[in-house]
């Protein structure tokens, strides 16, 4: 018998008959003689619901009242799944996150698990139980509900596979898989049938939503095969797994894009040890992160520092940035938020050569100049204008023929 | 210092505005220096919504499963009520029933407490926080969530107010307090100051829906004072409590009318030992209450059994009956829902000779029929056509002169 961890998002269960739908597939699943765990999300649009709540009575909620109310949402879901099993005549009992033993540390909002004890769920499968947990949550030493943010569920997923021993672990989602390219912008996108951890968690943090990064992560750290597929479709979806060996067929798997990104440049650093340490630090200490640095070559030890970071963080990094640029005597501040990023991910990109090559000249030819580039082993992004990233994606899509996946 | 126990209904949170307005009368009790843990139901028709939620996905929802969803709409109004202090500057902490240590038997719907851990309410009332409590639910001993059914949060507040050994218990509501009747029914009704626990006691159980009996009967066996007054209103309220003499005033205190009253009658009963203990075991098993019953004088051995049960339990009742009438031999089982009851309350009634007299003249002039009477030391009920109720009601209230209470 197989132990099998199934996740399925907000979308998959927004209503009444879409949870039916699920429970379905969950029912045959276990008719297969599998033993079934489920994670599952809150219904549709019940999370920002809630968040409009707490911002009516409060613009200042605090975190840790907002997770306990933001927790309901995936405890309905959990119930409402459970109650739609024992219509369809299948065993099954919902846990809370707490109840299923996720154990997290105090950052509400975004907690991360610590460890699992995972005996409850263990009882519950013995007795015969499809056994349905509330995602996105755990309790921390205080026996305080937390929210593990964004990715939770399908980080719950994955940390119960591993904690269970599970044999498969299986995202449900309401797209079909992994493609080369968002199919929404690349009408030929192929979808893959197989990915590496490294690629996907490249695809992952670079613009591709399919599924959040430390969930992938997670998988890649304990070897944890995942499936992503449609909860709506029959179809066979993405495996995500380690045995594509990282030399494989060095080619371009994958076109990612991202549109939440700002651009900022400090003009004219003097160039002294320690000074974008000093704004890094500060930035990090609001929880901004920064992705791409460049600082450019120095002259007569005044130079320039750019950084891109995520949109929606660009006002609270304005009243960090300004001050300091003033206090450390630099001329000029520059905060872009019109820009972009495009990335080619494969196995074995830097170390062969010609694919920055192609790159770069597909963007040229297409007429879009590139402001920052940044690399991995198996990755190149360009930042380039926000409204040339579709055309960037699909001439790119093109030129590494990737409609032939 | 004192420590006060609050409770606010679904009606006084049903939204934003009414939030705040509750959170500004707690702010103002915590600033009179006062200790203050609030107990909250679910918003408005939150826990009418989860249920329909519940019965779009499954005919016959697993109690367990029912309970937990129901729990979080209690969860939702006690986070929102911290958030809505916080913003008012106090400081305060949510509690589900579980965390406030509220402990249960195993009835899921229909939970009895059976014991409260304070621990962890003291030691957030030590940090300086009011501590708000999900009202209506409670752990079981597999550490799954259970609710109180009818009266729940009520009992949760009053149960608190034992368990802290508070010095107040304020039960707000959307009624200014205990009337000598229903001031929908009669206008001159006056509300009443203070009322003692038994009399509440039997106008609750006899139709005032102000308060759950069994709120008002742990705070008789605790004798903790319970205050209900309005969340709306600033007017005192009535204070129900002990220290009202049984001799006191020694006159009617209060009319009580119910609706949701059926009369079983089971003709041809044969006069044998043991035939009503069958019925009523088989009824209680059944869940079914049983109130009023008489047995009429018996002739050759030949007995008419009569009995009132909630209109609600009518059904299921109707199946347990009408097998046992025919196994026993009866003669025929008449079922009418269209009867109601009205009650006078008071201390001495039983004692005092002319209040069932006077109370059955009253009756007699209107040209109300009495089907069947029942009485306790502190009142005097009569089954009477429902449609006659109101009527019954306006009389009683005149013939007692309560319009001068």
């Amino acid at each position: 018998m197989s132990l099998v961890v199934q996740k399925y998002g907000g979308s998959s269960v927004a209503d009444g008959e879409k949870i039916m739908n699920v429970a379905r597939r969950i029912a045959k699943t276990s008719e297969n003689g599998n033993q079934v765990v489920v994670v599952v999300s809150a219904m549709g649009d019940t999370t920002d619901d809630l968040i409009k709540l707490a911002y009516n009575v409060c613009e200042n909620p605090s975190s840790r009242e907002l997770d306990v109310l933001l927790s309901t949402g995936e405890i309905v879901s959990s119930t409402l799944l459970a109650m739609a099993l024992k219509s369809l005549g299948a065993k099954s009992i919902s846990l809370t996150g707490a109840q299923a033993g996720i154990r997290t540390d105090n950052s509400y909002s975004k907690a991360r698990i610590t460890n699992i004890d995972p005996r409850r769920v263990v009882r519950e499968l013995e007795k015969g139980n499809i056994v349905i947990v509330a995602g996105f949550q755990g309790m921390n030493e205080e026996m305080d509900t937390t929210t593990l943010g964004r990715g939770g569920s399908d980080t719950t997923a994955v940390a119960l596979a591993v904690s269970l021993e599970a044999d498969k672990c299986e995202i449900y989602t309401d797209v079909a898989g992994v493609y080369t390219a968002d199919p929404r912008i690349v009408s030929q996108a192929k979808k893959l049938d197989e990915i590496g951890y490294e690629e996907m968690l490249e695809m992952s943090t670079y613009g591709a939503n399919v599924m959040h990064p430390r969930a992938v992560e997670l998988g890649q750290i304990y070897n944890i095969p995942i499936l992503v597929a449609s909860s709506f479709l029959e179809s066979p979806g993405t495996l995500i797994h380690g045995g594509i060996p990282m030399e494989g067929r060095n080619r371009v798997t994958g076109i990612a894009q991202d549109l939440n990104v700002a651009k900022v440049t400090i003009v004219g650093v003097p160039d002294k040890p320690g000074i974008a340490a000093t704004i890094f630090e500060r930035l990090a200490n609001a929880g901004i992160s920064v992705d791409t640095i460049v600082q450019n070559a120095s002259i007569e030890n005044i130079t320039d520092l750019t950084f891109t970071i995520a949109k929606s963080d660009l006002a609270p990094a304005t009243e960090i940035v300004k001050p300091i640029a003033s206090e450390i005597g630099a001329r000029d501040c520059i905060f872009d938020p019109t820009v972009g990023k495009v990335s080619i991910i494969g196995t074995g990109i830097q170390t062969s050569p010609g694919y920055a090559a192609r790159m770069f000249t597909t963007l040229s030819q297409e007429g879009i100049n590139i402001m920052l580039i940044s690399t991995s082993e198996i990755r190149i992004t360009c930042i380039i204008k926000e409204d040339k990233v579709k055309d960037a994606v699909r001439a790119l899509h093109r030129a590494f023929e990737l409609e032939q996946a």
